[in-house]
């Protein structure tokens, strides 16, 4: 088992790639109980036409098929979103750790209200990263947010 | 365009698609403003090992990527659970037509909270293919819902 600052590590090289490959720079791991990483993922908007393969859900396609997640925690460089709020609540994950909520976030209440417990982590390099890509690809970005 | 019963007899075909290949029987479409159907799709756990991949998300996944969903109404089988639903928020669609919610629901005042129209069929068809299959393999429907 290592700590939060690893998984995010690991959350962040997903966001760069994607960020490389000219995507939306959002990466995420989903860890078990012993300290696995059991998926990981990045944003797949622009790589697979896909509207619905943000980070967390991408890491959770990459765990495939789980009889539980009550053990997980799932790390995301940016707050999770609606759509994805509403899986970690469907799926009952217990643990979210966000990289940063400068970029986006609101959900967090959300979240805590349905027990899901969440680690902020204020993490510099999402922050910058994130930034960076929504100054770079403003349209991009809105589109992944349905914000028009 | 079309009434709202034949759009969810198209949800209610991919379901029964579903059903047929031994995977869970819940399909969807989504519909633009032209009545046009620009997405269908049905859950996807057993055919392609995707636990984000319920009906609801296979027919956005479809569609592809859309620059705004606000002429949309989505047709599911079956009331969409709390990941489909945080994704119909995100997404801003507007009107959502279900199938029945005898066999699952519960997130329709989330949903209408949120400014979502919700039409509901209460579509004998809908209703026993679900139920025959929940009967057939509640295993795998727990799975689907992470119920353990």
């Amino acid at each position: 088992m290592q700590d939060d600052a690893y998984y995010m590590k690991r959350a962040y090289e997903q966001a760069l790639k994607s960020y490389e490959e000219g995507g939306c720079p959002i990466g995420s791991v989903l860890v078990d109980g012993e300290g696995n990483i059991i998926g990981a993922g990045h944003n797949m908007r622009v790589q697979s036409d896909s509207p619905i393969l943000h980070g967390e859900m991408s890491a959770l396609t990459n765990a495939g098929r789980q009889k539980s997640y009550l053990k997980t925690t799932l790390y995301t460089t940016l707050s999770p979103c609606m759509m994805c709020s509403g899986t970690i609540v469907q799926f009952k994950i217990p643990r979210v750790v966000v990289g940063e909520n400068d970029n986006f976030g609101g959900n967090e209440d959300f979240l805590r209200e349905r027990g899901v417990a969440i680690t902020l982590l204020d993490d510099p390099s999402c922050k910058e990263l994130m930034s960076k890509f929504i100054a770079e690809k403003p349209e991009l970005w809105n589109e992944d947010i349905a914000e028009e």
